[in-house]
């Protein structure tokens, strides 16, 4: 059978990291796919001297390539979202089918990607931009696509796990993890995608539309970073039984669908409360199966090249089909996909943790829960500490799930009490249970 | 779009799954199709009263069911492999597709099935075969695709894992747990394919074949049950810092694919040695990708009929295109399977935990670890316990990776010591580690 052509846009550590795995599982690919496949082009200002590409043509001219006939399918993998934009648009509007590992680009660009891609009669493959290695992508269009999916929670941000694995094992500070985070290459030099949740948001906007069969919404997701997280937050969850997981979280409910990223408690007996590291997991709760969970490698060279590589090999395994692939998009049919309204913050459910800093006299608790009470708050947990500096105590209240806006008015009047000394410090739980 | 015409061949608790599945999620399920999908026939001597089989056909003459003009698709889930061959076979002979849930059927006559499938031009799917609701099927011949799949392991018998976790949890005996898995309805009248490993080696010739590129030979694996462990070992491995769990392992080495079902040791902090209860998981070590762990239901109505569904939906997916669809049934080409030879029982290496019944005096400790250093088995970790009723003292070793066959002859030539009183216990020991 004639070899499939393939471009690779980008040469840093993804791309080099495909055209190392195509080369070095060749083999294993053919068997596979019954098809050669072949990098024609790979785009990038320079070569690098640690792949062999002989015989493959380099240029910068990304555009260019992208228009190339001895091109079946361009893989982008320059990130950002601008000549991103423009190459995968071109490479579209020119008949070539597109990989690519670009949440960004996807979450915030995605319904007119795919729209395009429909009109073209191509398609735009995405299983790296979420999770890495793990074929989430895959699980969500296809392995569960006999389910109403309920929710998905999911660890999908590594470098944020990887920090809040080290401040509850080691007790150390935020800071201090982050600055080694960076040493490491885990964490850019600016880690605002990372620690403030842009990065997760930009996954869980294409999860979310995944599961449920909604158009992309990256504007509407809630989004809370790991930046205020405290060692002491981290040791108080621990000693009621919990972890704190920076978790991105889309849900239906009757009023419509909440999407968000934050820290979260959940219970230490899940599985995914032990996911660490650098490591990726999202729990799937659908009404045929139950709970699945999904885990591995989010990031690095080898498991993002295999995402690409298998979006690839199931492009391959396609060719002579007709029409733009089996799977929609974006899991539904483009006609099919619901208009469901997107939950803002005021309108989203939780339970939570509240630490209270707390003068240390009578009264005070009573006063602390007669606001709760009154806001109709149930209470799961209460845990006081001992004394601390300037004579304030610690006081942490768990509560059962409730609507977000009663808990910003509990907190305010909280917050009035004379005997309350700081701001209450809030963090979201959820049980996870199925 | 013309509806899909589907039978269903077997009305028990995964048949009636099916059934209900297809009609409560209709509508999620067309919006991911494009089609309706719609049940023409059922297979079965009665009808239930608790499912609407309004409209549908309802025979117990299920050899003439899969000839049906009005048929696209035969769902097979009468289990066993008389009946359930002959249906296969005949749909195949019709032109119709087949999604079966049989994993005795397909790893015993699984290579004359998908050959006659490859024959007819149809397809053959079995994502219910394995692990239940888990998509584990689709993430090896597809999500994986790209990468040489080194090992996998898996906890792929719920009832197996019930007991076990019991016994660990609540120190119970085997056959205590047993007991009570059978009230449960989770365990059969006869356990014999659960408690002896068989319908694990089942499931694992089939994830065998689809990891590795090789012809179905459930022949050939090792299989060893759980009946013979004790709440005394279970309660030592804990000791050492170790679960036991059944595990189907399929492992590339040199030599040849080991293929082996046997109680296994491995770490605690291990993800899937905290898997518990009917659950099910499978850990994939892949050479890009890394370690991917896949966690579920493995059995059970909704489960098992997601699965099945999802496998519908797959085939209605490629409806219209050329072919047998696009995906090898065995995830590699068909003539690109390998006849890779599968090692017997003495050719496998893994690390083991053996418990000797010494007795009290000096000396036995070096004429055993003597024997075991003359054999070239390096010792990790050595317990002994107090002395117990009959003045013996249980000695537990656990040992790095040793080939089997060097294993028996150093047990045999413990046994032969004076001072040992009872034959050795071994159980293996993995560590999982990526």
């Amino acid at each position: 059978m004639k070899p499939v052509k393939l471009a690779i846009l980008g040469l840093g550590t993804v791309g080099g990291g495909a055209v190392r795995l195509l080369q070095d599982n060749a083999a294993e690919i053919a068997r596979r796919t019954g098809h050669e496949i072949q990098i024609t082009h790979v785009g990038s200002r320079r070569a690098r001297p640690d792949l062999s590409l002989e015989g493959i043509k380099l240029s910068d001219d990304l555009l260019d390539i992208a228009k190339q006939d001895d091109v079946d399918i361009v893989v982008e993998v320059i990130g950002g979202t601008t000549l991103a934009h423009d190459v995968v648009m071109t490479a579209i509007q020119h008949g070539k089918h597109v990989v690519t590992a670009n949440k960004a680009l996807l979450a915030e660009y995605g319904n007119e990607i795919f729209q395009a891609a429909e009109a073209a009669g191509v398609y735009v493959a995405f299983e790296a931009a979420v999770a890495g290695g793990i074929p989430i992508i895959k699980v969500l269009r296809e392995g569960l696509s006999a389910n109403r999916i309920e929710w998905l929670a999911g660890i999908i941000n590594g470098t944020g796990n990887f920090i809040l694995t080290e401040m509850r094992e080691k007790g150390r500070a935020f800071e201090d993890v982050l600055a080694e985070a960076q040493a490491l290459g885990y964490a850019e030099a600016d880690p605002t995608f990372d620690v403030e949740g842009i990065d997760a948001a930009h996954k869980l906007t294409l999860l979310a539309s995944l599961a449920f069969g909604i158009p992309l919404q990256f504007e509407k997701v809630y989004t809370e970073g790991i930046t205020k997280l405290t060692a002491e937050d981290v040791t108080y969850a621990e000693e009621l039984g919990y972890r704190i997981k920076h978790l991105g979280i889309a849900k239906r409910t009757d009023a419509g669908i909440e999407l968000r990223v934050h820290p979260t408690l959940i219970p230490e007996n899940r599985l995914i409360a032990n996911v660490n590291g650098v490591k990726n997991a999202v729990l799937v709760q659908s009404n045929a199966v139950g709970s699945t969970l999904y885990y591995g490698s989010g990031a690095g060279a080898g498991p993002t090249a295999s995402a690409i590589v298998a979006d690839v090999v199931d492009l391959v395994r396609n060719f002579g089909n007709e029409g733009t692939g089996r799977v929609p998009h974006l899991a539904f049919q483009p006609d099919a996909l619901h208009n469901t309204p997107i939950l803002n913050a005021d309108q989203m459910t939780t339970a939570y943790y509240l630490r209270l800093t707390a003068q240390d006299h009578p009264g005070v608790l009573a006063d602390v829960t007669g606001i709760l009470s009154r806001a109709g708050i149930n209470i799961d947990a209460i845990l006081q500490k001992s004394i601390q500096a300037k004579g304030n105590v610690p006081v942490i209240i768990l509560t059962q799930p409730v609507l977000e806006a009663t808990m910003n008015t509990a907190i305010r009047d909280i917050e009035a009490l004379s005997a309350i000394e700081a701001p209450v410090v809030r963090i979201r739980l959820e049980n996870l249970d199925g």
